[in-house]
């Protein structure tokens, strides 16, 4: 089956052709970014050797030619001009920004007026976890945010247990890759080398995002509490759910058998790393509890199950293909 | 006033020799460490061309010869069989183990046996800014372990005002350093660069000795549910307290009036980071509220105030000199 | 095709796992350590939910009955034992230690004693550059040292147009996984990060490797003055050879040439870097000149191009595959 | 003394207010930049509760009424302008840029063309184990770039004992607070983590530097071939030196004569690092040969004794108090 990507020159745009060179069903007949007019090589230099395809100016109408799926991995309020025209052309979206993440008042309130009303009802929540068999009927599936992927992998299977109306607190730490390849006081080495902080605490717009899907996954309103830091790493993301629990229940037991049939979530016996799942689509959870307090730690490469290895599960799912196929599963260790 | 330093080979050592070298009322007249017979620059190689004096093998009757006062830098379990018999001798001592930290009933819960059941009573919690007036009278500190110096200082202010029963979460992260010279697998650089993990949640000793001190000060019993993580830096360390308050307070104010005398707590209008603090005495602090979910933010350089110059600004108390002489406040930015 | 790795423990044989894992010739049919008695998930976590076989107490019995070719990574000083008996079990072997890479007389020298004098005469050197009619005929290949592998394919293309009995330079600068994963005091985090510094200096035993080498291929005698240094990263090495030319030559067209047909060697038109071969097999070169003054600079994965990969590419000759046959070509950048 | 910084907002401005706050002669009166109006603590945070001054929009008219010399860490060809003015107007200057380094030929060949050209004759190079006499009488000190204090403190003891015409290698290799505050490409996070390499080789402008002052102190015209280095470290830089010497001479017995009276410089037994010198103005220099071939490895702190601790020692020189007044000698180990 024949892919394009538009969104070539971020981190995400690279991480999608790392994974398509060597996936078995996938084909890349496209390739794209605002500006075209270089080979993939001068654009990333790493793929010298590997892969030799120019990139175009993104124009929905070239892709409709030459691909059956295309990868969105644009800013967002981008990406939801072209998700509209494709959509009319018959290709498969999957979009890996926000666009399509949320509820349209919530997105609205989150982050600008939705030029693409129509299509934001249709779309598929891309966990494949939780929303599988939706995906697999889905023309446009929008890719969960980082910090909600991993933070509701960790949360959901708890939130029947969780006492009503208290706090749900959480900790999240990510690798300033995250942060994008755009420069950035944040992201200068000098200022993030030997440092970490939180940043837009409580404010974050992931926050909304966990919120509504834990509504509509366990029909629960619970009050997210987000905390995102920077961590002076390149790759990975690692999350720290806190919570109080109604009773003093055998949380390992009810971990365990929450993802009893996903093989990219691994329950674990001590506290979860980020480099065992660096360069996998894994997501890796371990839990504890101390009387009624409830601690669950997940851990995700944010480049891959953060966007694009989760990208390309949903669309193998899409398109009929195994889960796994092509996916990658190898952690970048030592 | 002369001082000793016994413990100097590890990184905690090192700093107390690296401050008093500068301080305008103490001078170094012993150091020693459990081997002696070697000169302070063979030990710390960075110290050449700095100060030349010779390491003995510890021994508190040449202490009680040459100085007036000793910080211990010892292990915990060792520094109780000094102190017996300095505080014999007359000797002022901060220790900077665990050993006088907690009471007696709650050490031997969490450490092993106490030797010196008869001066665990006496000793004095050196948090300067909760207990000065008894460090001033006091010939035995204990300083603080470096979480519960942070933790305590940015949750202190606020536990009149979180609702009771109520579960209080700290995700706390450290620095490298805190985990000490000696080799290990956590240490191990290719295990920790590029990485990030939690340990001993909810089991470790610094836990005891925050709910402890918590009681102390503010008469409240509440659970404190504590996740120290490991980061990829040297120094440096970062507290999230989450709790939840009984009402939509005003946390900047109080936060701010709490600490308005002392010059060492410095108040934050964004999140804390490590490098503004690392190489000094500060603590810094910033709080947010999200209605009545409360998150207090403090950073600390975990060797000098989690440790060193903390025991400095005890002495300082100790011998009657102003709270700050000779106490580092410049930070190793860039 | 079945083959064996013994030496599975460290950071080397975890990629020749990773490697073989996705390779389409090859399957791992025996695995072994110097205990046993574990599975691979144990050893490595990483690899939980990808493979799953147990590691065997090494013995080359053993390797016969389910492998026609095996892997040695081993210490420098045991894999000579098992060689002997492998071979004469009629088993190909790709030995990843010093054991078979030198001519006796210079192994003795810098190493010990050789068990085994009647196979290294027979051993091939593993550079696939140079040497691959020889490894496609061999039974014994010796994988070559990282630093040698990465400053030959340097330095070999300039050797001819050198100025005779001038010195040449290697400055050479290695990821701290290359020191292995045995605990030591260069590898400790607070140790290395955010500093460097040379070890050896015109002392590493890679030094008579390189200079033995450059007479075998290009029949000149240099004096090779070698200095590695340690970096604060984990994976990538990088050298700098310095040397003086005979005359103003046009080193871009030599180089260019000596690598047309190797598609593992990329001639880069910039400095060259760690990160763009990081994962990689590749070794990537560029070359400078000023008057008569020659800087070559090449950059590998240590652990891949400098060891496990190169043994794969090996294998792969030794067995009549196409060379590149799945060796790793995608860099983990970001 | 009153003292002046015009360019407080990089990181060379910075480190002069943290060395000027302690120094026990010169008290800072007058801060600047290019656009003034505000606080020192909010142009450096981690300033806040240490320094309270305001920062003036650069004027050296007002420096004139408030102090007795000023500290100039502007980008070079901004210098120049203030220089002129401050001289005739009798305040005594030391000049961190590259405007007053080289002879006038070189500078208009490598920077641009001087619009000084009085003054540069009479400045003299802050080099002070070198220059020292010159320096107490100067009214004008040109501050040596990082590379060349470093390179030429290692360097100059060996000229005599080096072969001529031979070529001289040096490999550089600079943590990236080098490259200052701005961001960059070369300073994003995601691109120098687990990274280094070369920039500019046989092209960077300390090149000349280099070289001119080798001929001025030693009389001997050598090419020297330089390339620099990225780090993924923020502060330290690297050198090695390599060269031919004449003679298998006792390169040790050579060092240590050179620089016996020489505080600042310290002559190590082994291979030299960041650490040790990180946050000092210690220069640590090593040296091995191999036959005729000779390395000689130093270390500084490329923002201290690379610029602004140098540029207090030489303060200190051109007002008659002791050359290590005030000088940071404690590095920020561990």
């Amino acid at each position: 089956m024949n892919v394009a990507i538009i969104g070539a020159s971020g981190y995400t745009g690279l991480e999608l052709i790392k994974i398509l060179i060597n996936h078995p069903k996938f084909d890349i007949t496209y390739i794209a970014n605002s500006t075209g007019e270089e080979n993939v090589q001068e654009l990333h230099p790493s793929l010298e050797g590997v892969i030799d395809i120019e990139v175009s100016k993104a124009d929905a109408k070239e892709v409709k030619k030459v691909a059956d799926l295309v990868f969105l991995a644009l800013p967002h309020k981008t990406s939801m001009f072209f998700v509209k025209e494709l959509l009319d052309f018959g290709v498969k979206v999957v979009d890996l920004s926000a666009d399509y993440r949320l509820e349209l008042e919530a997105y609205e309130k989150h982050y600008c007026p939705h030029e693409d009303k129509e299509h934001i009802k249709d779309s598929v929540y891309g966990l494949p976890e939780y929303f599988a068999e939706e995906i697999k009927k889905s023309n446009l599936v929008a890719n969960p945010g980082c910090y909600p992927t991993a933070t509701l992998l960790a949360l959901l299977p708890f939130v029947d247990y969780i006492e009503e109306g208290s706090q749900i607190f959480i900790d999240a730490k990510s690798g300033v890759s995250g942060a994008g390849k755009k420069l950035s006081e944040v992201a200068h080495f000098v200022n993030l080398n030997e440092n970490t902080h939180a940043y837009n605490p409580f404010k974050h717009r992931h926050m909304p995002e966990i919120e509504e899907k834990v509504k509509i996954v366990k029909n629960k309103e619970f009050q997210i509490n987000f905390v995102p830091h920077l961590l002076p790493v390149t790759r990975g993301m690692l999350i720290s759910v806190f919570a109080t629990l109604k009773d003093e229940i055998n949380v390992d037991e009810i971990l365990e058998k929450s993802y009893v049939d996903n093989e990219f979530v691994r329950i674990r016996k001590s506290p979860v790393d980020l480099k065992s799942v660096a360069g996998t689509n894994f997501c890796d959870i371990y839990v504890a509890r101390n009387k009624k307090a409830l601690f669950v730690n997940s851990s995700i490469d944010n480049l891959l199950r953060g966007a694009s290895s989760q990208a390309v599960v949903n669309a193998n799912l899409m398109c009929g293909f195994e889960e796994n196929e092509g996916i990658p599963k190898i952690a970048y260790v030592p």
